[in-house]
């Protein structure tokens, strides 16, 4: 159906590949959700922090508060950055990042369930490959879910089962070279004509969509076959979650 | 084909009807570009700087360079809204829409054809009804052609036709109580399950999508029917561009 | 009395005469005051906005309070100005503008008549050309009155005509090569020797008089031409606000 | 001619008498003009920096430049005032009082004369008791004569007196229960109608003037009676100026 | 026992002498405690807020709070620096002092004794020749005890004795050329291989010690010898600060 | 010789026992060094990042020059910390951190053999329970021995050899409860009266000592045994560095 499988890529992978997925639970000992997400080179640290209570514009609401931010380490990447904290000032790309993940993860929890408490996720990526974005979505949530968890035995919520609608994961999809391919690193997407991150439920359905064509726009037939690879990513990337959550 | 066609919203249009759309060139006297654009009653103003030579990161590629931003009036509002420069920073949601902006204009414009100048422009909203990011980029486009005329005239670009590849516009569409409707006024953004802005070229093709479902994920055919409805209100925006653009 | 009246100026204007004022009211369609302010082709956007309680520091006092920012869009001006929310500061000019804009309003309000509460006014200028601090002045307080109108009606206040005691307009005045002159567009401005911002109540009684002679120390009998050219300004900008405010 | 003579003030001065002022030169050891401005309890530090060079865009003007900065140590007041630095900014205030400064200084400096140099003025205010923009001044013009000698011991400028056209002072005056009066300290600067500061040369021509009146209009035969004070009281610190100056 | 005693330095002191000391009590007239310090050509303004009440974190802890600003005028040095309230944050260097004098002060502070009210300590450098931070400290200490006298007598607190536990003084030493010194200027200071500072309670105890041996690191020898010398000079400056404090 | 022997802390070291050190070198791929360094449950990433040329203040001088960044992952401590970039500027004691750490790496780096070339060394820390700066000193000066082994690689130095002066690591002792212990986790660090930081070469000498009391004072003796401590400490990092740099 995918008319571009017998192309290799740089790292011998065929165009609906994902790269190598590692997800690590329990990383660090404090936080109440704690996950290192590996998507090829790419790591990310993401951390789940329950309080009870919601800030002040949702009190007496009845509802909860899910909130992400990411940032990345200066030496994620090749060329170090400076920090942010440095600079004085978060820049559009951290904004935009940070609200995606928040968006993606809102998308699955049901804030009634949930009550007056709030989960800030945090998503520090110690090395950047490509798709920092989209695996600190699935590697949050997983970091949600051992959250919820933690929240049910301590008797904050009722149910993280209730709370969790649906899982989420996100992967990245582009066309290169006129070929549209799965889960692109550094390499790749840096020469991508049309560049798109997808989040899906475990369910099938889309929550977030996302597609820029800055170097050459793409029709509605491209469009399909980059939806297909990221169903198709996804899918897979949702397998490792549950793999990863049924350890314990 | 469009199944909703039939129900009719609060302001009397049909689900696949666009508000009215007004566009002013020279609206202000000095920029290169200069452009009042209105749908139904968000109001933004769109003006294109045209300035010899590119930020340092740029020089001698020989490529131009074209950014945007955007922002609100404090009163554009139904409650006023502090300013980011007395706040001391730029939120999150207005980085994103600049960024969108940005990446929207420089997907239709040969770079090399421009030259090594730069195209800056400015999103001001003075009233917003919803879609304010989707009237920027249809107003900025117009504003970009009329800085990249002068430009022509002032001999500083060899064509103004051939820095600008194709046109674009942008519209919203969402899905209000299980209904996907187009051009979304501010009362059905705020209850829009989903929420989708698509910015297309004359050509018909894609820039960006970008669908968010916080309230509700979507199906593949949701997404079909919501690109469908784009399509047809990103055709009419065109014919409202070119129909500005032909009076001079 | 004024010796200066057959010099000609570049518009055409005689010394002691003002450029073309136009006083558009309801703007826009939200704020309880929205007046378009055009003195020759300086354009500013003056809202009022009107607010139920006072700042901490005001609380309990059975007193009201008035405060105005003032801004300019990017391309007001010739060359593009960077924006101050991305600077992430604020200049000391718009300081300085907008502390004067609040000081003169606040002038002829009566603020046990205001009660608690506050009213908040915006000066955005769409298009520079000199005096865009006193047309700010003599649009604002348009906009006040629209504000409190529009509190009056809806009961916030007992009597709109209580709260404003006096109306208030201001004008420039200026030594070019010599001659004093009235209204000083942006041409004039840049060159003068003196500089004078002379604001006025309907009254004729001064509210703010700033005189700069950055360039050449003015002397008493020059000081008093100015303030002659400012009272016929302000007097005939007067006429132009309860024009306006008469229409409904 | 003063008609107010009569009234004692609450620390026993006539209405058109200064306070006790007194200006120590070189106050501390490295700055190349170093003054403590004492206008009764009000003390500033004013310290004139000269260096080679003017900001870049002044460049190949052969004109110099005189720039000035005013702040507040945080007990100079009744009640402690946090750091503008801890803020991490500026206020509306601070930024109006060092333009202000800076203007009245530039307008009896020949900056031919002073040729492609730079003057940094600092006034730090070490105790408030009103005034001390006015103090400011007053010091800063002395220790910008100490830098201009400086410079010209140091063959930096042919001749200070070149550089300096004329003498600057300045003082405030305002009126208390409706009585005109010179040199407001703070208790009497808080209840002041009206307020006005006045900055004149030594030949007795005005530099600045800024009359302020948020609590209470003033009419035209006022204004004249506070610019007769202020005229009087320019004279006065005019002599405490060059009293300091000649002394060696 | 100091081996360096015949060492004569620029200043003609001996290795084991300290720099003139004269503490200024009520320096200025408002702060509940305000000193000028000046060790040698290092001026250093202190000045001690009392206000009633603690920061949200300390309340109903029934204990008091003690913390510490420092910063430096613009012209304390020989070059100009530019001040942090325009760069918009407070430097390493500034932050890291005013940390260590808190510290230092909060050492001999009686917490209970003090109750639920705080004092805030401005210490402002006016002319900088090496020991600033040190010079900070001694009169800071003496300016604290001003406030707790003057809290005492407005009924505030029960005994200034009681919540003054000990002095507190601090002195630099350093190792020049291989000797060991006391107290270095500035000249000293840049070129100290090894710098320390050491806070020393009245009963001869520590309270803070910060060595940096940026240049050379030191041994265990030289470490003894440069207490000793810090011992001598602290016990000097108590003497001092028990003058200054027994005059009234 | 340290009296304090027999007692058992929480964690059942002894009171001259250090927790568990593990450091792995090149923890992630593309720094020039890059290593995690454990210290029981304190972890903290440490990258150098080696760049050929220096700041501009230190060019054409032939010498090197090498900083460090300290900061803290949010979810490093039991309860979330804000990120520094959120909140637009650097705490004190991150600055107070990062200026430590640089200044202990520059103590055993030759400037000259480095030539005109920068190490930013950065220190992130994934979990604190005290003694992170320490840990920090420790980790990073592994990672900037890795960073000049690529250096001289890269033929960009001649000698990593001649770079490093020699060893540096850091430890904390402190005295809780009356007793002087070595490697204070977070829980003992919270009650120390007296703590204390040294950081130290291979060859025994001190880089930093700093020691602060706001608790209680300490005096001579216990300064002398707390340096023991250190002592002992540090010899067995600095074989745990050897151990680490051992292996390739």
């Amino acid at each position: 159906m995918l008319d571009g499988q017998t192309v290799i890529r740089a790292d011998g992978r065929k165009v609906d590949e994902l790269r190598p997925v590692r997800i690590t639970r329990h990383f660090t000992d404090v936080p109440e959700g704690s996950v290192l997400v590996e998507c090829g080179n790419t790591r990310v640290m993401c951390t789940a922090t329950f309080t009870a209570g919601v800030p002040r514009w949702r009190k007496d609401s009845g509802l909860g508060w899910v909130t992400a931010e990411y940032a990345m380490l200066p030496r994620a990447t090749a060329d170090r950055t400076d920090r942010e904290s440095v600079r004085g000032k978060i820049g559009g790309r951290t904004h935009e990042i940070s609200r995606l993940i928040g968006r993606c993860l809102r998308g699955v929890v049901d804030m009634k369930a949930l009550g007056e408490n709030q989960v800030q996720i945090d998503c520090d990526v110690l090395q950047a490959d490509g798709g920092t974005r989209t695996a600190s979505i699935t590697g949050a949530y997983v970091a949600l879910v051992d959250a919820m968890r933690w929240a049910e035995k301590h008797k904050h919520i009722r149910s993280a089962d209730r709370v969790i609608k649906d899982s989420v994961s996100a992967v990245s999809v582009g066309v290169i070279d006129g070929k549209p391919m799965l889960d692109l690193p550094y390499i790749e997407d840096s020469k991508a004509m049309t560049d798109m991150n997808v989040a899906m439920t475990g369910s099938g359905e889309f929550i977030e969509i996302q597609g820029t064509a800055e170097h050459r726009p793409f029709n509605r037939a491209e469009l399909n076959t980059l939806l297909d690879l990221a169903e198709k990513g996804n899918k897979e990337l949702q397998a490792a979650q549950q793999a990863a959550l049924a350890q314990d």
